[in-house]
C-alpha cells in the first residue's frame, strides 16, 4: 500500500474525531481588575433590554462560548443581544463604569479565537441587529446593520445584479460586521481589492459607550483622519461596529472556471503569472492546490466533485491552478485566447473549463472542499500565511517533510494574492500538540525570513497573539497599545486578544 | 452681445491676474509655545546634513513658502532636505525636544494650504528622497521613497506595462508621498478604487523622531491594527511618510475615449448610470462637464482641443459625459455596443469616439483644461465636493445663479464617483471675497444637507479647517484630537492644519 492509499484508508476511521481537539496554548490569566458579574448587573440590563435579548441559561449560551472549530472555550454567564445602537451604547457605558469585560460576537466563524470569551467576559451578540437599511441603485452603496449575514446581504443585492466585494467559505453564517472587524479576505480580493477599500462608512460603539458616527456614503471623503480604518481588522478590540456603508459592485454577466493541471509547482507558478498578466481585471479568482491535496479532496468529496483529468501519474508532484474568468462579453473567446496562450508557452499538462453550472460548482469544490476533506482524515491544524507565491511549493515541501509522521499536509490558497493555507490533518491529539510545539514556530520564522505575514486573512485573535509580539516591531506595537488606551482606557473590550 | 460672449471678451484682459488673489480667511495666531529658530539650531542640523540639504537664503526658500496657487504664504526661514530616513528622524527628534514647528512638504501641489508654513515653521522637504527602490514584476509591488514624482514613478513602471493606481493633473510635480499623505483622488478612482486600498506598507517618521516601520509587500496582512491607514489622508499632521510599498497594476492593452453630448443634465445622468452599469469594470474614467464649461474651455484652449460637435444650439443647457473605456481585447466591439445601447435608449444628442492618439488627447483636454481656462478669465475660487451625482446639475444651477454678478461658474468633475469640482472665475479681488463671505458657507451647508462631503479629494489643510469643525461630529473630532496627542504630543508637526 503506498502512502497515499494508506492515509485514505485511515481517514474514514477518524471521522468521529472531527474538530474535537483543543490547542495546547496556555490561557492567559484572568485580569483580576475585571468585575465578576452580579445579579444586580443583569437586573440593570433588564431595565432596558427585553427578555429575548438576555440569555443566561446554559443551553442558550453554550454556542457563544465556543468557536467555529470548537477549539476555544469561554466561560461567559451572560449573552446580551441588543436591538439598537443606543442599547449597545448603554451596555458599554455601564460595563466600562463597572469594569465588566465584554466580547463582541458576530457570526462566530473566526478561526483564531477572537470572538469567544477567554474567561467570564459577557458576550454582546450582534444577532438582532441584522437589517439591510438601504441600497441606492445608482451609487451602489448599501447600508446595513452589522449583524446581517453575508449571504443574506448578497441575496438582498442579487435582484440588482450586485454583490458586496467579499466572499468566503463561511458566508452562510458570518456577519458583515464581523467580516469588517476582522478584515476578511477570501477569493475575491484579486478582483475587488481589500474590503477596507469599499467600506465607506461605519457606525461604532466605543468601549466607553459613545456612539462614534463615521457613516458616509461618499466614494471620496478627505475630511480629516480616516478613523474608521482603525476598526477594520482590529478584531473588535477598539470598538463594536454596528452599521456599515459599503460600496457594492455590479456582477459581471459571464463567467467561466478553468482548471489547469501542471507537471509541478514551477509550471503552476508560470501559469499563475501568465494568467494574471494576460487576463488582468478579467480574473475573478486565481487559486492553487497541489496534487496530493487534490487527491485528498477527491477521496473525501462524497460526490461533491469529480476528477476531470485522465493522466494522474505522478500526481504527488503535480500542481493545479484554478482560474475564474468574469467579463461582460465574449467570454468564450477570452477562454480560447488563454488556452492558446498557455499552449503556445507549453506550460500545462491538461486543462478543463466548466461547461455548465454543475461543472462550475464541481470544479470549485476541488479547491473549496479542502478544509472539509482535511477534517475527514484528521484534526485540522490550519495556518494562514502570506508570502510571495513563488515560495508556495518550497514551504509546502519543507512542512510536509517535517510533519510526515504526525499529519497529512495539504496545500492550497489564493495564489493570485499570495495567501497560502497550509492545513495539516493531524493523526491524533498528541500529533496536534507536536505540530504546535515543534513546527509552528519554525513555520512562522520561515514566513518572517521571506518577508511574509503570519496572518494573511484570519487575524491574530487569541491564537496568534504570542507570535504577533515576535513578528511586529516594537515601535508599531507601542503605538498599537497607545491606541488601545485611547479607545478603551479600561481595556474591557475583547481582552486578551491582539494587544 | 450675449452673456457668454461678454465674458470671453473680458477674459483676455484678465490673464495678467492669474492666481494672484489671496483668501480672505484670518491666519491662525502663531502658537507662542513654539521656539523661534536660532543659529544654534541651524548649526545642529549642519552637524549631520550637507550644505545642499540646508536652505536659508530667501531666493531658495521662497517656493517652499507659497502654495501651488500662490494663495497661501508662509514665513519659514529654513528648509531642510534630508536624504535618508535616519536624517529625518534626527531632525524630528531635535525639533520635538526643542519645540520647533515643522511642515513636511512634497511636491507642494496641494490646493488647501496644507503643505506650506503658516508662520515660521521650518519646512522639511522630501525632494532628495526620490528613488524607486524596487519593483517585483510578479507580485507587481513597487517600493519607492516618498519624494518620487508621480510621473517619474509611472515612467519607471512603463516598460513593465504597469502603473500605480492614481492619476491626477499635477502628476508632473506632485510626489507619491504627498499623494498618499493627502489621499489623492483623481480620475482613476472609478477604475482602481481608492489609493488607500493599494498602499500595502509605509515607513513613517513620527513627530517625536521615531522610525515607525509599517512596510509590507503582502496583499493580505491581518496582523494587528492597520496603523498605516491613519497616515493616509492625514495631510502630514501625524507623521511624515518616507517610503511606501504600493500595488501597481498592469495597464489594459486598449483604450478609447468617448464624448457624449446630452440635451441636459438629466440626460447626462442617464448616460452616466447606463455607462457604469453597461461597461462595469471596463470604464477607466467617467467624467462630466456642462455646456457652459465646455464653451469656456473651447474659447480658452489655445489650440489644445477642438469642438467635435456641430449642433451647439442651446449649449448652455447641454451637458457632456466623457467615458474612457479600457480593456484587453475587442475594444471596437465594446464601443459599438455602448453606442448601440445609448442609441436604443435615445439618451444622447451626439457622440464621438477618439480615432487617434491626438484626438484622444484633445478630447481629454475638454475636461482637463477647465482649471486652466478658468484662470484665463478670472481668479479661480475652486470647490471640491462629493455628493450623489444626481445633484450635480441642481447645485451648479443654484450656485451659478447666486454668483452670476461676481464670477463665471464652471462645473465639471468625476461623476462616476460623485466628485464635483465647482470652479468660479471671479471677476476681481472683491468678488473673490464675496464668494467666500456670501456663498461658501451656503455651498457647504447645502453639501451637508444632501449627505455629501465638503472635501472629496483635496483635503482640509488650512483652508477648510473652520468648516471641518462644523461638519464633523464632536465625538469623531475628539478622537481625532486624541490621536494627534498620541503621535505628536507637542503638536509641532504641520500645526494649524486639520486639528
Amino acid at each position: 500500500m503506498n502512502s497515499l492509499a494508506k492515509f485514505f484508508a485511515k481517514s474514514f476511521s477518524k471521522q468521529q474525531q472531527l474538530g474535537t481537539y483543543s490547542f495546547s496554548f496556555v490561557k492567559p490569566t484572568r485580569n483580576a481588575s475585571f468585575k465578576k458579574l452580579q445579579e444586580s448587573d443583569i437586573n440593570y440590563f433588564r431595565s432596558f433590554l427585553d427578555s429575548h435579548s438576555i440569555l443566561t441559561d446554559k443551553e442558550s449560551i453554550t454556542p457563544f462560548n465556543q468557536d467555529w472549530n470548537k477549539i476555544f472555550h469561554g466561560e461567559t454567564q451572560l449573552v446580551l443581544q441588543p436591538k439598537t445602537t443606543e442599547q449597545l451604547a448603554k451596555i458599554m457605558k455601564y460595563c466600562n463604569e463597572q469594569k465588566i469585560a465584554v466580547v463582541p460576537q458576530g457570526g462566530n466563524t473566526g478561526l483564531v479565537g477572537g470572538s469567544v470569551p477567554v474567561h467570564d467576559e459577557i458576550v454582546v451578540s450582534l444577532n438582532k441587529m441584522n437589517k439591510v437599511l438601504n441600497f441606492d441603485q445608482n451609487t451602489q452603496v448599501v447600508t446595513v446593520e452589522a449583524g446581517c449575514i453575508l449571504e443574506a446581504l448578497n441575496d438582498y443585492l442579487k435582484p440588482h445584479n450586485c454583490e458586496v466585494p467579499v466572499d468566503l467559505a463561511a458566508k452562510g453564517s458570518c456577519q458583515i460586521g464581523g467580516n469588517i472587524a476582522t478584515h476578511a479576505g477570501g477569493i475575491r480580493l484579486i478582483k475587488y481589492g481589500p474590503l477596507k477599500a469599499h467600506v465607506l462608512g461605519l457606525e461604532i460603539v466605543t468601549p466607553t459607550g459613545q456612539i462614534l458616527d463615521l457613516t458616509n456614503t461618499m466614494r471620496k471623503d478627505n475630511t480629516g483622519f480616516d478613523l474608521k480604518q482603525l476598526f477594520i481588522g482590529s478584531e473588535g478590540t477598539l470598538g463594536i461596529i454596528t452599521k456599515a456603508n459599503i460600496a457594492a459592485f455590479k456582477q459581471d454577466k459571464l463567467n467561466n472556471l478553468i482548471l489547469v493541471q501542471c507537471k509541478d509547482f514551477n509550471q503552476a507558478l508560470q501559469v499563475r503569472n501568465e494568467a494574471k498578466s494576460f487576463l488582468g481585471k478579467d480574473i475573478s479568482a486565481l487559486e492553487y492546490l497541489d496534487g496530493i491535496t487534490l487527491d485528498i479532496v477527491l477521496n473525501n468529496s462524497r460526490g461533491k466533485t469529480y476528477n476531470p483529468f485522465t493522466n494522474m501519474k505522478d500526481n504527488d508532484k503535480k500542481a493545479y491552478i484554478l482560474i475564474e474568468i468574469s467579463c461582460n462579453y465574449n467570454i468564450d473567446e477570452v477562454v480560447e485566447r488563454l488556452f492558446n496562450r498557455l499552449e503556445e508557452l507549453g506550460i500545462y499538462e491538461d486543462m478543463v473549463s466548466s461547461q455548465s453550472e454543475e461543472q462550475y460548482k464541481m470544479l470549485w469544490h476541488l479547491r473549496d472542499g479542502v478544509a472539509e476533506a482535511v477534517v475527514h482524515i484528521g484534526s485540522n491544524v490550519a495556518y494562514d500565511i502570506s508570502c510571495d507565491p513563488k515560495y508556495f511549493g518550497e514551504i509546502t515541501s519543507i512542512m510536509r517533510e517535517r510533519c510526515k509522521e504526525i499529519a497529512e499536509t495539504t496545500s492550497c490558497g489564493h495564489i493570485g494574492d499570495g495567501n497560502l493555507h497550509l492545513m495539516f490533518a493531524a493523526h491524533n491529539e498528541e500529533c496536534v500538540k507536536k505540530m504546535e510545539e515543534e513546527h509552528e514556530k519554525f513555520l512562522y520564522d520561515w514566513v518572517k525570513s521571506v518577508g511574509g505575514s503570519i496572518s494573511a486573512e484570519h487575524g491574530i485573535g487569541l491564537q496568534k497573539r504570542p507570535y504577533l509580539w515576535e513578528h511586529k516591531n516594537q515601535v508599531a506595537l507601542d503605538y498599537m497599545k497607545k491606541l488601545k488606551d485611547v479607545f478603551d482606557p479600561n481595556h474591557i473590550l475583547n481582552p486578551y486578544k491582539i494587544v
